[in-house]
């Protein structure tokens, strides 16, 4: 038993200098690799004249397209077509109503704006409390299946950026997410696929009511966008919750596009960085033109504004996790 | 120069030896310090029945009134004054407008709505960027003096409520401000005086803009309330910004009532905890029928439903930042 301890005292000691020795290992060699080591290396080490205190280092991410992927539609909305389905017998309407009928029928609704996506999420993400919400997505998530791939949604992360939260917390930046998606639909999985706790995660919400239900004091969701956290709300998003600009930000769309702009704005050293969809048969190759996640003035002005753009073809060497 | 050093070490060891053997030092013997020293350790306990885990460790505490003073007005109304006369050139219809016209008197206005407060803070608070305001707070707040103590707000800070934040910290519990009072208000100052981050801060808030002005990105500060953080809003505040019900809340004032009575509602093991204004000759008493800080409806549910009332007066030693 003492040895077996000792073994596994020292197993530990190996394995944690093998991490160390290992940041970023999904990364290639290259510049996108070279240019968030040397950043994190000059903003983390006392003395350098871009150290960063431990309490602004604030990383943000996006997460649809930058730390899972996106197509062939937001996950959210798979999720909410499966709630449609759920939700059907109480619902008559939906028989003759689009999206709802084609949602029905099992096939794909043909055009999903970004209004009939707002109505959909309305429909079939409010009216109930916010434990019996939180309770609904992680049911649908342990289960679910992409449509493509046949992988759990959650498997659909991507590992580099997984190692690249990991070696910012291990360097004392804190990590939060800043994701045009729902925060309570991300809330329920994202902490325990992430590592992010559910206060460091920022996105769009329904408005909520306090009410005290047959003696039951409970949160219900309401039928009404209260924020949208995408594109200008996004810095908006941050200062409402953070009440700083962070000093790394990461996105893969134009809906990133501002907070990436605020953040490489502040005094000091900052970065910004775009993940550039590029390999189609590892994942999806987007951009200019992409109903989902759609890159075109975010990554004319990556240039302009000294932003890092990873290229996902050439510097991941692997793309889901492992 | 080694012997100082190994004495400073070998003190450093003493000092943190005795503080954790007296936590909550500034409070007396009694029900209400052993009602938290029990709940603390039943829910940090590894095999209790009342284990929480660490990632649901959220106590949340309002602040005027609980951990800090709030007589004879709120201190963010004496900034909100400051800034009248400080603004004053720029507004001549202030000079005949109440209640302006009194403040710029140097009089304390007679009667304060809160409807009144609003718009001071928007006529003081607003127009300008979210840089800019954290600098006119920060300035303000390190030569402004209480009008009653003549000490630094900052010092008005109760040395239990200090030592309770960081018993919880010492716990793993996450410590965060929940209060009626200005989200950016409060990060200009309360990080550096609670320990509590930036992030951790839930209040009230103006609406923003995210807007490029010849050609710097910045956040400007609107003249419109966007979340009021009191009463009901409270609970709403909690589920936007931490997405869960906290394990335990301390508040001081009916304005924190539906939190509290939110956090005891929660299953498993849950704490809610009352300030009661007791001790006229070290701070003040008020509770029923106060303008500011009113306890009346809270204090009868506190019986009720089992929350912890902590007597200033009895409970405690010291009352201010020692």
């Amino acid at each position: 038993m003492k040895l077996f301890k000792y073994l596994l005292v020292i197993t530990s000691f190996v394995f944690t200098a093998y991490v160390a020795a290992e940041p970023l290992a999904s990364w290639q060699e290259g510049t996108s690799k070279n240019a968030i080591m040397e950043f994190v290396k000059n903003t983390t080490t006392e003395g350098s004249k871009d150290f960063v205190a431990v309490a602004d280092r604030i990383a943000v991410f996006d997460n649809d397209g930058t730390l899972w992927a996106e197509q062939p539609a937001y996950f959210q909305l798979f999720f909410a077509l499966a709630q449609v389905k759920k939700l059907a017998p109480a619902h008559p309407e939906w028989k003759t109503t689009q999206p709802y009928a084609d949602i029905l029928q099992g096939k794909m609704p043909a055009h999903v704006t970004e209004k009939d996506l707002v109505e959909l999420v309305m429909n079939t993400h409010t009216g109930i409390t916010s434990d019996e919400f939180t309770q609904q997505v992680s049911t649908w998530m342990s289960s679910a299946k992409h449509p493509v791939t046949k992988m759990p949604f959650t498997d659909m992360v991507y590992q580099p950026m997984l190692e690249l939260l990991t070696y910012l917390r291990e360097h004392d930046y804190k990590t939060f997410i800043v994701s045009g998606g729902g925060v309570e639909f991300m809330r329920a999985w994202a902490p325990a696929v992430y590592g992010i706790p559910s206060e460091q995660i920022i996105g769009s919400r329904v408005a909520s009511e306090y009410k005290v239900v047959d003696g039951v004091p409970q949160i219900v969701r309401l039928p009404k966008l209260d924020f949208n956290d995408d594109k200008a709300g996004k810095p908006i998003g941050i200062y409402q919750a953070i009440g700083k600009r962070p000093v790394i930000a990461v996105g893969n769309s134009d809906g990133d596009r501002e907070m990436l702009e605020w953040t490489k704005a502040g005094n000091g050293a900052r970065f910004s960085m775009l993940i550039h969809h590029t390999d189609e048969k590892r994942e999806w190759a987007y951009d200019k033109g992409s109903k989902i996640g759609g890159l075109d003035k975010a990554l004319v002005q990556a240039k302009k504004d000294d932003w890092t753009v990873v290229d996902m073809k050439s510097d991941w060497k692997v793309i889901y996790k492992k």
